[in-house]
């Protein structure tokens, strides 16, 4: 086989599924939460400080659309702002996230504040939203791609909190079951630019690291997440107490 | 004591100074190092992934003076980055960061090709980017006021490197010798620019604000070391020993 013949369709599609195996289902944090071996205040860090990744969704989105010069395009791309931030009567996925905060024990307050957001989990959702800033349309929407891998990781835990987490109450997990459906078609729109957009074997290779890059980005966030809720090493504990990490500059 | 009422110039640049407590210096992993603590592989890692922040300094210099209408501060500002890029018979801060490099066992070409930079410690310096292309110059300015620490950081290395890691060249610590001069003129100017720059209250916050930020920058970079090369916790260990890591988007 040339290694320097571009991909088939078919292969590359393969190609990208294959990269499943750096998805952060794996991670540690992760797999303690589906496996019930959290405690409440690790659950609760986890939601407080995903909630700067869900708010940041829509402006990464949004900047997207910035770079888009097709008005179909930006059609379509833009049932993602409107499943975020709602629209009509549907009050949108940040909402969701927001009563999943309170189902298991925060106040609308604290997460909307923002202070439990760890430095590591801003700068990386940060390095997503400036990806799609500064990179070609094209790129940035096939880096959503990890979309691919959604409904797995959402089913984990529809599948497993339940049953761990009874103190956690089940009317939280509306976001969890609305992100099925719209995962699996939100993936099928960017898998169809993916796939018409990289021709040459550079290029594929190109969008594999893109994936690889948006792996990065949410394994980091747990890493972040593992430093400070579960190896005790929260940013600055070597000094104080008091909870600096709060005062973040949104880039 | 009225706390809406702006500082004076001194206790403002006390309060600049009380930032210290959050500086590197405390982090985990940089008390083994100056503590000789630390193994060659990962003195290796700190010197291999802080590369990536050595050759990020100049851009961020130059984003500042991108957004810098007044030609006095670029003729100042300029001198950062013919400090870190070399000019004339000055090779400059990176190469000696190169030949730090070196010094510790790694090959220039596997510092230059950035194949050990985990991509935590990407996502933190990116921040620090992006935060100079998008804030005004003032604010990226004072980001820099890291420095105030910085001599202290360096004298440190000095003082116990050559003691604790005799397998190590001295040849290499011209870096931290030759930024002890460049940090102590360096800081002088981001000084008088922050001290004139913010006035109220308000502002003055805001800039101990963006010096956390800064703070939060240099701590994670040393965080994402800890998990990779303290805790075992490398990013993917769960899955393979592949290191995808190497393939880093600039942002």
């Amino acid at each position: 086989m040339n290694e320097n013949a571009a991909m088939s369709r078919g292969d590359f599609e393969q190609a990208l599924r294959a990269k499943s195996a750096y998805y952060h289902i794996h991670h540690p944090f992760h797999k303690a939460m589906y496996e019930g071996r959290c405690t409440p205040q690790q659950i609760r860090g986890w939601v407080a400080n995903r909630y700067y990744y869900q708010i940041s969704i829509p402006i990464k989105d949004a900047a997207i659309m910035a770079n888009c010069p097709s008005a179909t395009v930006r059609r379509h791309w833009i049932q993602r702002i409107l499943d975020h931030d709602g629209y009509d009567d549907d009050a949108g996925g940040i909402e969701a996230w927001l009563a999943l905060g309170e189902a298991v024990g925060l106040s609308r307050e604290e997460i909307i504040s923002q202070q439990h957001v760890l430095p590591g989990v801003r700068f990386a959702v940060d390095a997503y939203v400036n990806f799609a800033r500064r990179a070609s349309w094209q790129e940035a929407a096939s880096s959503s791609l990890t979309e691919l891998f959604a409904p797995q990781i959402h089913q984990s835990r529809l599948d497993s909190w339940p049953q761990h987490y009874p103190w956690i109450d089940e009317k939280g997990y509306s976001y969890f079951r609305k992100r099925l459906s719209e995962a699996r078609r939100d993936v099928e729109h960017g898998l169809q630019i993916t796939l018409d957009y990289y021709r040459t074997r550079e290029q594929q290779e190109r969008m594999l690291e893109i994936l690889q890059f948006k792996l990065d980005v949410l394994w980091s966030m747990l890493d972040a997440m593992s430093m400070a809720y579960e190896l005790g090493r929260a940013p600055y504990h070597t000094v104080t107490q008091e909870q600096v990490y709060h005062r973040g500059i949104a880039l």
